[in-house]
């Protein structure tokens, strides 16, 4: 029998109306004649909630008693649409993580996924049950403590277990109809697109567009898990199918660039006239690096003694203020002149498979922004996508200039 | 070292700063040298909102996925408690009902605990933590399935808890500072009483002093659970005592009368000229049962020809209904000539170990009501007890002539 996982998130089970909604797309799924595991979120505004009470408690709180709170909110998701399913005349029972169990790292807060058993779920399937899971939790074996994946953590439930049942599919609904080639809100001519590579997808999820968690696009590559991503708000009765996330293998038509993703997370800082010897760079990073902090874009120019340098590099803008604390300590240590930052700024990065087997991509994005006047801060780029640090008032103007350079206009 | 359990209800715990209010009552009992085990209830509303999701979810919604949605609002406190604790210097963990394990019945949304394993408890004392509890939820071992205790289950979460850990003593928090000799709302001249027996307590949670959970005295009573009542909003650094519910051989001064209960959740049924012959009560009372319809007081009056009979009895206001429609059904079964029931109508009761060894008690409590112009429908009396039924509207006159005729009245 043919095995399907659908996963709804918060907006799309926010309350008793909407997850009577979702039973009728499962119910459409369930009469196709599937086994059907369903993995729900919180309902929407619930993890803020649990959250912030939380952060009311205790500025710093265990993370282990986070973990006890926020888990609640898919706990009652999924004994409610288990209830729903049931009164339309479906079998369904609710099924928690440590139930099943999914058993994760001791990572409390951003936990990681380490073995799921199917075997329980097996059974309720052959029992003709709809296997209702909470997603975003699981439980740390050796302690019996409950976990949570961190937010956006039910999508990587959803393809973890997908692949633990080996699903045929795995259909994320969420409030959106798919991926797009940017962020419609910004660029009324973008486009759905109806496939994106795993490998784009993973850069687009890691470069600012929120459909997926990052995690989630990882565990689906490697177990290559056939994954949608759709809406809950089609008519349940004649759903869309929207976008298919998959091997490159399997998308005929590759364009150069897929999509454009921005990120306002990300802040700037500059070293002036740091000294240009060996050992200088650890000096930086290394306090850095031990704080958590995560560096993303680095470039360094050469003054024209050649004696000293200015580093630029950008950090996330949670990280910004605790970042430069951490550089004054170290000044004598370092080196440098001053520090300079700036948390207007705004990364924009271009994503496509195709990339790789064409020369000059960036160097074509590089003029047209240098065309509108926009100055380029730093630049990174992979095998399959470069990113620009602007400023941040630049970022729609930016994103429009490159997704019409690249072809991606609406027809 | 000496321990405690302490249970603090919804109403204690409705929001942060109660919660930290609560912490400073645990810090006073930790600072004492005590191990000490906390439960705690939902915070003062969420029941309700889960219950009310699940009820529109589905008239008729499976009792287990009710047990998996409701169980989570004592999950949360149970964490933020742990959480405000923690920040306060003082090392504390949750426990949920399935981790320590809490066994119980499958009696889904009304299970009973069947044991409580002191192990893992016994090794956080060793650790000198704080334990916890969510309170209300166990787990069913088969099935590992959630299961809650029914409305005001912590209250047997607590006592069933400081029988298994071979507590000292268990303080019950609550809104009120103990148990009064009637409700203070109708009775302003109502005392507080210093000590009440088990066997009243019992009564008193039976006959509508809503306290305590029932099965929570019981608990409390078979195990010899030095139990107090008092208050969470006492100041945390000089409480009251509260009532202490103990064994009758503690109580010094025995009144005959120790308190005046009521409860609104009775309705009457009268049936007219039944005829007086063998197997007609069995013809009655058995589809009630079946029905799992509890009766509670029966009174026949037998008619002049000594024929036919009146038979009055109570049945709770939800199940009034019904109960009216299983008699019409079965009226040629039965063999009567009239129905009439009333809704308007309230149980008064008197309660005191003293009755055992006092005649004419209830006796002189028929003459006061009469004497005020009240009419009495029906009687039950047991060993340390007796109810009358009477109009509602007669409700605080009758409760305050009890107070008064057995000496209740504050000095």
């Amino acid at each position: 029998m043919a095995r399907l996982v659908m996963k709804f998130g918060g907006t799309s089970v926010a309350n008793i109306e909407r997850i009577k909604n979702v039973a009728r797309h499962v119910q459409r799924e369930v009469e196709a004649g599937q086994d059907v595991a369903v993995v729900v979120s919180a309902m929407s505004g619930k993890t803020n909630e649990l959250v912030a009470w939380c952060k009311e408690g205790a500025a710093l709180y265990d993370a282990r008693e986070y973990d006890a709170v926020v888990a609640s909110g898919e706990q009652v998701t999924s004994g409610l649409l288990a209830i729903v399913l049931q009164d339309m005349g479906i079998k369904a029972r609710s099924w928690q993580g440590w139930q099943i169990p999914i058993r994760t790292s001791d990572a409390h807060g951003s936990a990681r996924i380490e073995a799921i058993d199917p075997a329980a779920l097996n059974e309720g399937f052959a029992r003709g049950e709809v296997a209702v899971i909470a997603g975003f939790q699981g439980v740390h074996a050796a302690t019996g403590r409950l976990t949570t994946l961190g937010r956006g953590g039910s999508d990587t439930s959803a393809v973890a277990i997908a692949a633990a049942i080996g699903a045929d599919r795995c259909d994320i609904y969420t409030d959106v109809d798919g991926v797009y080639t940017t962020d419609p809100r910004i660029v009324p001519k973008a486009r759905r697109l109806d496939r994106v590579a795993f490998e784009e997808m993973l850069e687009m999820a890691s470069l600012g567009a929120k459909v997926l968690q990052v995690r989630s696009v990882e565990v689906a590559m490697v177990h290559k898990v056939k994954t949608f991503v759709r809406s809950s708000f089609d008519d349940p009765a004649d759903p869309k199918p929207g976008t298919l996330i998959c091997d490159e293998e399997d998308i005929v038509e590759q364009q150069v660039v897929t999509g454009i993703a921005y990120s306002k997370d990300e802040a700037q800082i500059t070293l002036r006239d740091v000294a240009d010897k060996p050992g200088v760079a650890a000096a930086i990073f290394v306090p850095l690096a031990e704080s958590n902090i995560n560096v993303d874009m680095i470039i360094q120019v050469v003054s024209d003694d050649a004696k000293t340098t200015d580093l630029t590099f950008t950090v996330p803008t949670a990280d910004y203020e605790r970042a430069r604390k951490i550089l004054e300590n170290a000044k004598a240590d370092i080196g440098y002149e001053g520090i300079h930052g700036a948390t207007d700024v705004v990364k924009v990065s271009a994503i496509g498979i195709g990339m790789r087997s064409h020369a000059g991509v960036a160097a074509r994005a590089f003029k047209a922004l240098s065309d509108k006047g926009i100055n380029i801060r730093a630049i990174t780029t992979s095998e399959i996508k470069f990113s620009v640090l602007i400023g941040a008032e630049y970022t729609e103007l930016a994103v429009r200039t490159l997704h019409t350079l690249y072809g991606l206009d609406k027809a």
